[in-house]
């Protein structure tokens, strides 16, 4: 389907019609995600792959960095290439999860001609970058997109099919926690639990796992929690020592700053993790009153208004000091009220 | 509804058509729920009432227990009246999720001869003590059942309501984590959703509100993780002291078991707590191949496959010998074929 733009001139097919009419009129696909996946990039395009496949067509999943070991117990993330560039003999290449061309990688710097972009999407920042573009900033996920998609194509979900775009749905949604858990979202994850997936055993794959390791660093880490500001602040620390002891890296800790964003009363939490001698990078989290985006934004980082970062090119206690500073002035300006 | 038993003799009316029945035929309704009480308890005991006044009819809460200062955020759980005995002005109590007649404190001790009990629960072991029974162990909650109940008394979920009821769905599932989470639980939670309920801020309610101490505790517990059998078995430890150091009990480390359960290549994880000098709690949870109400069953405790707990009256270091000793002969079971 094809409608005017806004300003009455070019007509954008931008929907799921449109998508399923390009894909079914393609024979080889290349579904592609984005530099460094989460569950839903993954989740989506495997289970947008395996999609493609049941409708007939060929296809197969690129991506420009490794699948993480946590999603491997994927059905079909093995399967999942890890390239630089996408093959030449292909007719389209579906985009999944993905707001711009740099967010794949290199995967999109050189495409023949004939090769037409499929561009699916939930950010509400995509630039439309496609050939064709299906873009709902009020879907849950790019698998619940997916999940549609396979109803488009008249593809009903197979066990493996289901279990890659719940982990997706469950994913992004926090596990039904955040405010994206909505009534669609819901209903898909309904019959994809019908179609044969296993909210358990995602689960176990998407938060279990853990090596003994990472907590024994989880404690050294929340050992480090101290509040502020009469409380409406809380904040963490990884240092480069806390992780050489544990064997881990920055990455292994993305879910810590949960943890005093979770304490009764806090309105900024803040996690500080010292990436070298004079680089710090600085997580944000809001209790819902204070724009931590605008917070980072003094520190030339960015983010949501919920969740943000920024990297401040000085040591980590000076780096805290002043973050720390800026923290408690933010979130006086809500308590002061209170 | 009613049909004939198995034995071709009595005849229970079971079901969710006479349940509902039974609450228009009253005119004052006491809604009661089990003692230490859950999200589930709480979200559908007061979720019922409110049901119920909106069907017309005079409602009210009760349990034998106050209810969990954590679950206070819930619309209407600052009306449950906490009591030792139900009033006698009533014509029917409607119990919640409550197994038997003993889960619920003293308040069916004494009841007056006219009144009608109806037993609502999703437990299995339910022992059908009502007048009227619908018991649905395929049910993910009491929360389930109660929307059931809505539908059936012709009433459509308030934000109130719809807030109560997906607390109690959200809470018996992990938040569709367990394999509960059925196709039925995620479309009931859909309607609720729909219906006003924000799972953002029950997930908040239910998950976040944690107080600083409670993860200094935790960051504690965490450090006393080890692992034995070879990584099959983990275990933690929580002394009197530590939650003395704390000024917190026993009860706040409910979910502390869940961190040692998600270590890779766990079978068998055990909490081990403090109770008295000679008195130990021991939870364990199962990584799926350990049948852990067999191995609590060892020392008298119970439980179920997944999940089980007993308490030896020893100290805590000669209770923790024993135990990890037969933790680990369990494990050694299910380890030695891979």
């Amino acid at each position: 389907m094809s409608a005017p733009g806004a300003d009455g001139g070019i007509a954008w097919p931008t929907d799921l019609a449109a998508a399923a009419a390009a894909l079914r009129a393609a024979g080889r696909v290349a579904v592609v995600g984005h530099v460094n996946p989460e569950p839903d990039c993954i989740g989506s395009t495997v289970g947008a792959t395996l999609v493609l496949r049941r409708a007939g067509l060929e296809a197969q999943t690129f991506n420009a960095d490794p699948v993480p070991e946590a999603l491997r117990f994927l059905p079909g993330a093995g399967e999942v290439v890890r390239a630089q560039a996408l093959p030449d003999a292909l007719d389209a290449v579906l985009v999944v999860d993905s707001s711009d061309p740099e967010r794949v990688g290199g995967l999109l710097a050189r495409r023949p001609r004939d090769v037409r972009v499929i561009n699916v999407d939930h950010h509400r920042t995509n630039t439309r970058f496609g050939d064709v573009n299906w873009v709902e900033p009020e879907m849950s996920s790019a698998a619940e997109m997916v999940w549609h998609l396979a109803g488009a194509l008249g593809v009903r979900p197979t066990p493996d099919i289901a279990a890659n775009l719940l982990a997706g749905i469950m994913g992004d949604t926090g596990s039904f926690r955040f405010s994206n858990a909505t009534p669609s979202a819901l209903r898909a994850a309904a019959t994809l639990v019908e179609a044969g997936a296993r909210p358990d055993r995602l689960a176990d794959g998407l938060y279990g796992g853990r090596r003994p390791q990472e907590i024994g660093l989880l404690a050294e880490v929340l050992g480090t929690m101290a509040l502020v500001a009469g409380g409406a602040v809380a904040w963490i620390e990884m240092t480069q020592a806390a992780l050489a002891r544990a064997g881990l890296g920055l990455d292994d800790t993305e879910g810590f700053i949960d943890y005093p964003r979770s304490v009764r009363g806090v309105e900024v939490a803040v996690a500080f993790r010292e990436a070298g001698p004079a680089s710090t990078r600085v997580s944000f989290r809001s209790g819902g009153r204070v724009d931590v985006a605008a917070l980072a934004g003094c520190f030339g980082g960015g983010g949501h208004r919920m969740a943000a970062g920024c990297t401040l090119a000085l040591p980590l206690a000076e780096a805290r000091a002043r973050v720390l500073a800026a923290a408690e002035a933010a979130a006086r300006t809500v308590t002061d009220d209170r």
